[in-house]
C-alpha cells in the first residue's frame, strides 16, 4: 500500500498539526453530480451500483476528480449488511429502502446471523480494495457502517419510519428482545468495520442517523451502548498506521459529553450544536467533524464563503477540526456551490494553524 | 365568565403549588379518537371543520368527556394565520397543507397585511367564545399560534418541507427580507394571540414546529427573537387574571437558557431533552410542560406507567411541571393507552406534591 500524499483528514482525526482544514462531504459522491448520475443510469438501479466494485469505485473518486477533498468514502449503503443478514433490500422509486423480511417476533432475531464480510458482502470488500488502488495514496479511504440502533431501525419497521412504532413499542414492552437484535446487528457491525479496515479502509465512520430520535436514556442504552462495545472490537492499527473512528449521531448535541468517553477519535456534528460550545464540552477528548448546515449550498457562493468563515471561527485556532456538511450534501446543490465550500475552507483556515 | 373549577394547569404554569401535576397531551383532539374522525366527516374536510366553531367546539370538548384532562386547547391549526394573510390554504388528502400563492419576492412580501382578527380569523374568535361558554369553567382554555419562523417556513416554501431550500436560501442571501417577512408575520401573530386572550383563551402556546431546523445563531436571530417580542406584546392579565406563555421549540433542547430569558412562564420540552436536566438548567425562571416520547403510548399499559413515573421522577418535588407528550399524540394510538398516561400522571405525582 502507498503512502498518503495527502493526510490531513487522519492527523485532523487524530490531533496532530496540519497546514489547513481538510474537508470532505458526506454523500460528496452522490446525485448532485450529473457524472454520478450517469454511472447510476448505466448500472441500471442503486443496488447494482453498490454491488458492482468497478462502478462503485467510479462513483467514489468522481467528487474527487472535481474538488480538491481530502479523503474519499466509500460508495455504499448502510443497508447493505441487514440485506446480507438476509432481510431482502429492495428500493421502491421515490420511496426509500424496504425489507421484504423485516424482523419481529423472537424467532426472527433468532435466526439472524452475522454475515461474512468476505462472503455474502465481498463486493464491499472489493469495492474498498479497488478504490484503494485506484487512489494511490491520493487520500484516504474512509469506510462506515449504520450504527446497530439505525440498522434496526429499518429492520424492525422494514422501512424508513417517520415515528418509529413498532421498534420503539419493542423498546418498551420487550427491551430484551430489542438487545438481542442490537447485539446480533452489533457483532455484524464490528466485523463488517474490520473487514474493510483489513480490505484497506484507512478510517471508518458510524453513521447513526437516527438515534436522534430517541430519549436520552434511551440513547445511552439503544445506541450509544453498542457503537462503544463496537469501537472496542475494531483493529485500531493496520500496517503500523493508527485508524481513526468517527462517530456521528445525528440530532446528538446534547449527548456529546457521553459520546466523547466511547473510544472514538472523532465526533460528526450536526448543524444544530455551536462547534465551539462543542469543543469546549469535549476538550481535547476527540477531535470534531462538521458542521455546516447543508442549506447553506443554497445560497450563493459568497455567502457560502461567509458561512464557512463563521465555522472555522467558532472551532478556532488549532488542529482537531475536519470540516463537513452536518449531514449529507442535497441532491438539487449546484456543484459550483460545494466547490465554493471546499475552496473556502482550504483558504480561510490557514490562520487557525499558523505556529 | 365563571371561576375554573380546576386551574391546576394554570397553577402549575405559575409555578404555584398544586395537589397532583395537571396533564393535557398536544393533538388530544385529533384523528385517534373515532369521535374525532366522525365529526370531520361530518364537517367534510378539515378546513370547514377549523372554521365552523360549533365543529371546533364539539372537538375541542371530546378529549374531555373521555378523559380527566386538566385543559383544553383551542381546536384550530397554526396555518389559520398565513391563510388570513391572502396565500390561500388548501389541504392535498395525503399530502399536508399547501398554499396556492407561496411568498418568494420583495414584492410579495410587501403585499402581505396584518389580517383583522375579528376580520378574516373571526371563525377562530367565535370558537375560543363558545368553547369558554360550553367548557363552562371546568378546566382552561389554551389558545395557540405558530411561531413567525414556522409560519414562514411554510410560507415560503408553499408546503411542508424536507430541507428548508427555499427559505434557507432567503435566510443566508437575503436576510432583510427574511426579517421583513418575519416583522409582519410577528405582527399578525401578536393581533391574533391578543385576540384569543381578549375572546376567553386562559393561556396561549407558541408552537415553534421547525425551530430546530436552524443552527444556534439562527435559531435566536430568525427564531427566538420574534417570539420574543410577541410575548413582550401580549395582553398578559384579563379579568384579573395572569394569562401564562408557553414556549415550545421542537429540537430545541440546546437552547433552552435563551428560551428561558423570552419572558414565556413556561418553555415546552420534547423527550430528547432530560426534564430533571432541563430543570436545573433553567431553574425557577420559567415552568416546564413536557415529555414523554409520544411512541411510548405504542407500548403496553404498564409499561406507559412506567416511564409516566420515571419523567415524574426527573422532574422531581414541586411544582413547575405540566406533563404533556413531547409532541403530538400519533393518529393510531389506542385511547385507552391515552388513558393509562392521564391516570398514571394524576396517581403517580402526589407524593410530589406534598408538603
Amino acid at each position: 500500500m502507498s503512502e498518503l500524499k495527502n493526510d490531513r483528514f487522519i492527523r485532523a482525526l487524530l490531533r496532530q498539526p496540519v497546514d489547513v482544514t481538510p474537508v470532505w462531504m458526506m454523500r460528496q459522491a452522490g446525485r448532485y453530480l450529473p457524472e454520478y448520475r450517469a454511472t447510476r443510469e448505466k448500472a441500471g438501479n442503486f443496488m447494482q451500483l453498490c454491488q458492482t466494485p468497478e462502478l462503485a469505485c467510479e462513483v467514489t473518486l468522481q467528487p474527487l476528480e472535481r474538488f480538491p477533498l481530502d479523503a474519499a468514502i466509500l460508495f455504499s449503503d448502510i443497508l447493505t449488511v441487514p440485506d446480507a443478514m438476509g432481510l431482502g433490500l429492495y428500493f421502491e422509486e421515490g420511496e426509500g429502502p424496504r425489507f421484504r423480511k423485516p424482523v419481529r417476533t423472537e424467532a426472527d432475531i433468532r435466526a439472524l446471523g452475522v454475515p461474512d464480510p468476505e462472503g455474502e458482502l465481498r463486493y464491499v470488500m472489493d469495492a474498498v480494495r479497488l478504490i484503494r488502488r485506484e487512489l494511490d495514496g491520493r487520500v484516504p479511504l474512509i469506510g462506515f457502517s449504520g450504527s446497530p440502533w439505525t440498522l434496526a431501525t429499518y429492520m424492525v419497521e422494514g422501512s424508513s419510519s417517520k415515528d418509529f412504532a413498532t421498534i420503539k413499542a419493542m423498546l418498551y414492552d420487550r427491551p430484551q428482545l430489542l438487545h438481542q437484535l442490537l447485539d446480533t446487528t452489533a457483532n455484524a457491525v464490528s466485523a463488517y468495520l474490520n473487514a474493510q479496515i483489513a480490505a484497506g479502509a484507512q478510517a471508518v465512520m458510524i453513521f447513526d442517523t437516527w438515534g436522534g430520535a430517541l430519549g436520552p436514556r434511551e440513547y445511552r442504552e439503544f445506541s450509544l451502548a453498542y457503537m462503544t462495545r463496537i469501537i472496542s472490537e475494531l483493529s485500531r492499527e493496520q500496517s503500523g498506521q493508527r485508524i481513526p473512528v468517527i462517530m456521528f449521531t445525528k440530532g446528538g448535541g446534547q449527548a456529546l459529553e457521553a459520546m466523547a468517553d466511547s473510544g472514538a477519535d472523532a465526533l460528526g456534528l450536526d448543524w444544530t450544536t455551536d462547534i465551539g460550545q462543542a469543543r469546549a464540552r469535549v476538550g481535547d477528548r476527540v477531535a470534531l467533524q462538521g458542521n455546516l448546515d447543508p442549506a447553506v449550498l443554497y445560497a450563493q457562493p459568497e455567502q457560502i464563503r461567509a458561512e464557512v468563515a463563521r465555522v472555522l471561527a467558532a472551532y478556532g485556532h488549532g488542529t482537531g477540526h475536519v470540516f463537513n456538511l452536518g449531514h449529507g450534501i442535497h441532491p438539487q446543490i449546484d456543484p459550483a456551490h460545494a466547490a465554493a465550500m471546499i475552496t473556502a475552507v482550504h483558504e480561510l483556515s490557514r490562520p487557525y494553524h499558523s505556529v
